[in-house]
């Protein structure tokens, strides 16, 4: 379950070119309705077609019955053990609106909440999921407090979200948030739980008693709740670590943090799938590795909305003659996580993958499929481990021991 | 192989049910003069139908051949790692006929053995396995020794089988057994291996001194082996670490012992699997989770009786419906260990599992045996990872990482 900890020692660099689609939220599950998978629903011959030459499974990305976020899934298939290197929510959250972050800044979550003005309790912690326009001009106010040398940005997410930053020196994040997560109870104050977080839970009880008095007149949306407080984890880096440059090339500002944060290369890849392919086109004499993010399937998921996954899939299948043309060594499409539609939320099911190369040659894999894939010549391995194969699929790794 | 660390930081308990019948020693192997497997003989069309439309798969309980007690078995499936989460033998034994310990106490196992009388030397380290009847009353007269304020306590428990209890205080459980471990060497002395231990070795070399007196004039049985010395292990409490309320509905003193000891709820539950699945449905009201133990199919496969193991299966296959119909939102059918019949023992082989919630609508299993479900939904899984399974189903786990 965890990454092979002398990996370094076997790296072998050479110019081989690997090419990672990850389609969030890949794998799916029976629908009574359409009484099948959305994968076995969808109408996808390139894909199919590519599978039967493919070596074929199914990656677990934490534990089984574990359902991971966006985070975890996405660093387990770049072979990181999620359990060991997790992410602060905070942190995240200010990646996904591409704030720009030093090792020294604390972010934390923050919803606008709506509290009792007589007795301070909660009376609802997403203030009604305010709309965003007025979201934003209420953040607008709470923006540009200072407390001794920290400055505190506040900046707007969606609704009610908006992330805390704290910027300055001498910040730990080893503190408690305000959030009580339940109704009926008061914002807490924040307590550092060690010395060097101090500063940090004095700025956090700052701004609480401040944005209480800039809000007093309003009925609703007229106080905040604060948690998940972190820094920027310091990650080894995904290029050092398998010595080989690599590019993230997403659409998206959450999966570019993502990718940021552990040393990729991150690609102005505009906002389509078209554009990212695009983008592959361009830059593929620059890299050896490409982390291409395919989104609308997981869109779909968490949408419910069975016909339309089925769509993404196929939509995906129409272009991946496209992406296939730069002629990479090695191939791999996988999926950070299952969102079945069923769910409509992410799952903790194992996630369909298959890697081709000139090694591979099929083992019986009809269509790409949760079940075929199952019984596919890989079967059931740790999301961890795929990076594994396509590090061995493209030569760059040595013999273990002698 | 372990349970996931932060497990508590996702729980999210709600209000639905979940069943776990618990079918002691499920597993089989092929039988020659029957050419199939017990559950593969077996006619169970209710099992069979369930398994067509729930998630299925193998459970590993320990490791790769290692055969597991009844003890580690129960324990990786409710998410103990056997390894880490280990039961004295003595406390087990303690446990086995409901003897009601306190956590200062210490256990051993005994055996009556029997000794040269001019050399000391054991002769037969089991006396003969000495029928329970004369097995008794002699345990009963090395019953009630004392040592400075140590009591010592001796409960017999089956043929030459006794338990050895010491209670008082400042008792370590860090001694070596008396117990050679092979014939034709004397007993030995117990060695406290830390000063906390003293007393206690004390304690045992004063028993040892004395009921060689009292039973000097045997000829058999004429001395007793110690080993095993324990105290009751300090667990995590299950009810505290998956957030909702664990009844365990057992017939056997030993799972209730168990099952108690990670703090279950132990029900009354009579001496009959009737008399439990009764229980079942009079507590169903009262509780979040329910162990439900079936002892009969771990008996036949030690005994070595096929059929019997195949009639002991189609028992509970009749009965099935009866413990479905309290409509639990996820249920589970799994086995502690393997038992074939070929081997009358315990085995080390994978055990068979179902989890039917409404998330499962099966993926190709036509009936539940240890071939088909090894290539059922889920496959080969670690014990451990079944509740998690279990809680993911039940919508009880929280997404893990932003």
């Amino acid at each position: 379950m965890i990454d092979f900890p002398e990996i370094q020692d076997l790296i072998k660099p050479n110019d081989s070119k690997i090419v990672m689609l990850v389609v969030d939220g890949l794998g799916g599950l029976y629908h009574p309705d359409y009484r099948k998978t959305e994968l076995e629903y969808a109408n996808i011959p390139e894909i199919d077609n590519l599978a039967k030459q493919s070596d074929c499974g199914l990656t677990l990305p934490v534990l089984p019955g574990i359902t991971p976020g966006s985070g975890p899934g996405h660093l387990s298939l770049f072979g990181y053990d999620p359990i060991k290197y997790t992410i602060g929510r905070g942190i995240l959250e200010a990646i996904g609106i591409s704030l720009s972050l030093s090792s020294s800044d604390i972010a934390a979550r923050g919803n606008l909440c709506t509290i009792d003005g007589q007795t301070g309790l909660i009376i609802d912690r997403r203030a009604g999921r305010i709309n965003s326009d007025e979201a934003k001009l209420i953040i607008e106010k709470l923006d540009g407090l200072k407390y001794k040398d920290v400055e505190i940005e506040v900046h707007h997410v969606r609704e009610h979200r908006f992330v805390l930053l704290l910027k300055g020196d001498g910040l730990g994040n080893n503190v408690t948030g305000t959030d009580p997560e339940i109704e009926g109870k008061a914002p807490m104050d924040s307590i550092a739980n060690d010395t060097d977080s101090v500063l940090t839970s004095e700025c956090i009880n700052y701004f609480n008693k401040e944005i209480r008095t800039i809000l007093a007149d309003r009925k609703i949306a007229n106080m905040a709740l604060l948690r998940g407080f972190s820094k920027i984890p310091n990650y080894p880096d995904i290029s050092r670590k398998y010595q080989m440059k690599c590019a993230a090339i997403a659409a998206y500002p959450m999966y570019k943090g993502l990718a940021k944060l552990i040393g990729m290369s991150v690609l102005d890849a505009g906002n389509s799938f078209e554009s990212e392919i695009e983008t592959l086109h361009n830059n593929y004499d620059k890299f050896d590795f490409f982390f291409l993010h395919y989104k609308p399937a997981d869109a779909a998921g968490e949408d419910g909305d069975f016909k339309q996954k089925v769509k993404s899939l196929e939509y995906l299948d129409g272009v991946l003659a496209d992406i296939l043309s730069v002629n990479p060594d090695t191939f791999i499409l996988a999926g950070d996580h299952s969102t079945p539609t069923i769910m409509a939320s992410h799952s903790w099911h194992p996630v369909p993958f298959l890697i081709n190369s000139k090694l591979t040659s099929g083992a019986g894999i009809q269509k790409f499929t949760e079940n075929q894939c199952r019984g596919g010549s890989i079967g059931n391995i740790h999301a961890t481990h795929l990076m594994l194969f396509a590090l061995a699929h493209s030569g760059r790794l040595n013999k273990f021991g002698p």
